[in-house]
């Protein structure tokens, strides 16, 4: 069950390359886009959608198109982020970043597009009716946008080298990243047209799981195999950043993540008898357990 | 009638405001969002969409998310296109650009999120049905992406200082500048459900006024007055860019330019026993003969 939503992770890069090669006109556009969409990520947001739209006993085919735009959205973000006047990275999961091999013009608008595309991606996806694509689109933009990543992505930037509480912290991350893990979760339930008293319960999931991966992403950073995770170790402390480590400790941090994983199943065991949550909670433990 | 439509701009603009204050959650995104959208530009797009619905007989008010997405769009488009990493201007319109006032990092998040909301304001537009929203999405999405305008804005980088054909030269622009002054028609034409035999028609109207909007461009860039185009005059030729002025000289540009106006009539004309063509003829007497 969960090895073939992993199997539509691909799917959905390749639903996603099929559109940037049937539309391009800039074979520069169309090369840049392509690398970081190939350059690829875990996957993490597709298949958090593809396992609730199964909790949700629904056609895990109809999600393709809200799973691809999350994944562009995902990775124009990292693009951007990686820029010389934002993050200043070279590497990007053990690959030079976009602006290193195409430079900065090209890898700012490479960004733009994937961006723009993803809702052409959705919004031409006819195996959904035209409430439920307006629908994604309104909800994905919602959470990509000014109420949730790139706010959250100013904020972060802003919080460099300055003390934060763990209060504004975990605000920062429920904009930057927690928005775009919740997406997903909220797109399953506009697609399996889901009960509202089981909708809110995902949604607070979503955040709960959110609140859990950034937790385990700082916790690599210090603790990961640079190899599995594309990055250096201790990279977040050297750049002064503010996370779960520098405010609660390696061990604090732990108990911090334990404590979201107890509370991610305890939302589940209260939708056990209106859906089938074993996939889910599965997630819950390899966003807790991942090595990278 | 037409003055009407001008005062609709501002509505337009005030529309953008009220959506970026009511979901505002970073004050750096929201002043540097607000900053672009307040140094305003003419308002030509939002103005061509309102003159259209108006001559397909339909009420105007419907059109402002569209008109609102749209000046979004071309306001993202020129904050991302004045960054270093790109054209590097300081000035536009006679105001700093963004980045120089908010840096870059915030002048590139700023650029994202007026496209990302773009999508957010049509989406919740309770005023029009949902297929008329999403087929807005789509067709807009589909004028500024991969397949229109960010297409255009890397092939004109890569054309710099490199000799291209008149043939080429209109194709760029074609993407470039002329699919977000086709945006603004064909969402009319949606927004209206105007008849296939008038939309074809408008299309190819929106088209011919596309090119003489960048050949008066590329003239007033030679004998603009600078304090009315915020521009310096020449700048086109310093930069080394290919434009009408360098392929054609002066007087070629200016017959292209009349050429261009007497095809965009006569594609009026040809309209005339279907819908009502005044506003649309004063459209093109406005791009011909505009100062700034």
């Amino acid at each position: 069950m969960m090895k073939n939503n992993i199997s539509y992770i691909d799917k959905v890069r390749e639903n996603i390359l099929d559109h940037l090669k049937t539309y391009q006109h800039s074979e520069t556009i169309y090369n840049a886009s392509k690398y970081s969409i190939e350059a690829g990520g875990k996957g993490l947001r597709p298949l958090l959608l593809f396992t609730a739209l199964e909790a949700l006993d629904t056609d895990i085919e109809k999600g393709i198109s809200a799973a691809s735009a999350i994944e562009m959205i995902h990775t124009y973000s990292l693009i951007h982020d990686d820029l010389p006047a934002m993050d200043n990275d070279d590497l990007r999961r053990g690959k030079p970043t976009n602006h290193i091999v195409f430079g900065e013009a090209a890898a700012i608008l490479a960004g733009d597009n994937l961006l723009n595309e993803s809702f052409n991606v959705i919004a031409k996806d006819k195996n959904l009716s035209a409430e439920v694509r307006i629908k994604l689109v309104e909800t994905i933009s919602n959470r990509s946008g000014q109420s949730g990543m790139i706010s959250g992505q100013m904020l972060d930037i802003e919080a460099e080298n300055r003390k934060t509480s763990l209060e504004e912290l975990e605000s920062i991350h429920a904009y930057k990243t927690g928005a775009l893990i919740k997406a997903p979760v909220l797109s399953a339930c506009i697609i399996a047209q889901a009960a509202p008293e089981i909708s809110e319960r995902l949604e607070k999931f979503s955040e709960v799981i959110g609140v859990l991966f950034q937790i385990k992403d700082d916790i690599l950073d210090l603790e990961g195999n640079p190899e599995l995770t594309g990055k250096n170790t201790g990279s977040d402390a050297k750049k002064g950043k503010v996370t779960y480590i520098s405010e609660l400790g390696l061990n604090g941090a732990k108990e911090a993540l334990a404590k979201k994983v107890s509370e991610a199943n305890s939302i589940l065991n209260s939708l056990d008898e209106l859906i089938s949550t074993a996939g889910l909670r599965k997630i819950v433990q390899m966003f807790a357990e991942r090595d990278q």
